[in-house]
């Protein structure tokens, strides 16, 4: 039961976040292609970030499929997650004022660096519940993927400052790296997931 | 498992979409009938796109009901529908402007016919997953009324630089089309759909 | 499988309409009283309309217990209901500006009559579709208590023009008949509504 | 079926209690740190509002847990308790204008101390439906920590007019109170929670 009121709540307030960033796309005032052309920027970043939490969604989805049983402790690693996702409506729409603004382009980083960090912890957490020699800890095995997002992270945030453009690159090079269908998974996971 | 949060999250994301669109009808200053004329236009189209909305949601019903398991491709295909739902406020705030301005009516249809392309792919990644011979792939079919719809939108996006109420017109056609119950596929799934 | 993402749906859509209701509730510009006490009308309303939704909630609740499966002219009847309550924060919004204003006021009672009407149509396409012998058509009976309040509605939407907060008594005296609880129906279903 | 719909509907309401706080981030008009800084007591209040409300999902998650059955009173009681949960982001709002003026700091207690009373009511709903011998009515048994909060509370909001930061700090300890996770209880409920 834990399990499935954890995973509606997820659903709900991912289901939010993902709706409400569309909200930063504010309806112009004229009604003409140049009053339409400045939400380009704002449309780009709603697409990247609209990626990214979909992409949190679905390697939710698949972990906790895994999961038989959660803890107090689980919940509130759970929490953590939800409340850096939280927070990419605001840092796409601080973003998507100016794609070459250093600060907002790092802050941007920073989020979803803090929100892989708090995925990360999540997935240990939930190893330490179910054992070691759990199925659930097999499946979720290294994590190379993600450890290497979390650098790549850190790399586009100090170089925001330097090559902002580049910073923008690197988060779409992880994305695109998400994106691509994790063969080996599906494999292990034929018809259920 | 997989379909239950995928129903689930669907479901969050066509009920906030649905809900937040009403947003767009900003209270008014006064408190009389000059004061709330203004929003007839906006109250139109809240109208029509709630009934678009609705019909997406019936549809989606309908085939997930037919669904047995779903893969990784199975919820990027959903994401990128959920993705041009998710637009369908914007462009109904937008067009709700000036019923009548060109280029809003347009983006309005653009919005509409990704949304048809994005159901009909998610159709065919279910297909391709359950098989031809599927009771999924039967049910589906060949999907006339939605291919319809594509080219009634393609239609109706050209027509919106030359007669701008005539693709309002057709948009309307469209949600009608949908929205008189289907007969067949009642027939097909008694009681249990 | 249908019911069940009936009742999912319209717990989002509900969930949502009650939730952004206080965002009308706009954070006043002092830190004292006098800044905070404009907000009084709002909050009321704001009350009035809570429970208005959760009694639609909790009464939606009752009958979809009581129902089997659901047809295409039920999710219908259902998004026609939803429609309805999705306008009572707009009609919140606009009532609280003024709650002596004949027009919100009797508009307010609009959305209350046709929310109303919309709730007793999906009881009887829910009684058509399970049969005048089932358990669903015995339990949802009569209605008289929805049908007065239709009744009731009506009568202030007329008098706001007259007498305004003659219509907000009334509102809340519906509000409060409802509330009460219905114990006939409590005993009919113990233990397991 | 009672029980799951009211867990939706609860999770439905709280998760876009928790998303839509973070929309009192407004994006700042600048791309530098002065621009950001501001929002720093806005983050601040957002972080200890987003944990509040996380502890009252938890709680509630433990509570409903050990439910069989649920009655109109007990919608109502719930329902209740999501009224003052969702006054938690406009109390946020205001207090995050100026975290020392005393009014906001203490109208964000009385929220807190009302939304601690109102789950105090559902505790006693729910142990009145059960039976005081049921294992529900053992579980949750005295609730001192809950009412040490409300005292705790009380304090605070008295204390807001004198010394506001030290309401502040008070409101730091009852979360810092409850999110320590609760050993006893995760030992009653081994692997099940």
């Amino acid at each position: 039961m834990g399990k499935g009121r954890l995973e509606a709540f997820s659903d709900g307030v991912i289901a939010v976040i993902i709706t409400i960033m569309v909200l930063e796309m504010k309806v112009p005032r004229g009604a003409d292609l140049a009053a339409l052309m400045p939400l380009a920027p704002v449309f780009l970043s709603y697409v990247l970030s609209f990626i990214y939490v979909g992409i949190y969604w679905n390697n939710h989805h698949h972990m906790l499929h895994a999961v038989q049983h959660v803890s107090g402790r689980v919940l509130w690693a759970n929490l953590h997650l939800l409340f850096w996702l939280s927070l990419v409506p605001f840092v796409t729409g601080w973003a998507s004022e100016d794609l070459l603004a250093a600060l907002p382009v790092a802050l941007y980083g920073v989020v979803l660096f803090m929100a892989g960090v708090s995925y990360y912890l999540l997935a240990r957490v939930l190893v330490a519940y179910h054992g070691k020699d759990s199925s659930l800890a097999h499946e979720i095995g290294k994590d190379y993927k993600g450890l290497t997002s979390l650098f790549i992270y850190a790399l586009a945030i100090g170089l925001a400052f330097v090559y902002t453009w580049f910073s923008c690159a690197l988060y779409i090079l992880v994305a695109v790296m998400w994106f691509i269908p994790d063969r080996r998974i599906e494999r292990t996971l034929p018809r259920t997931e």
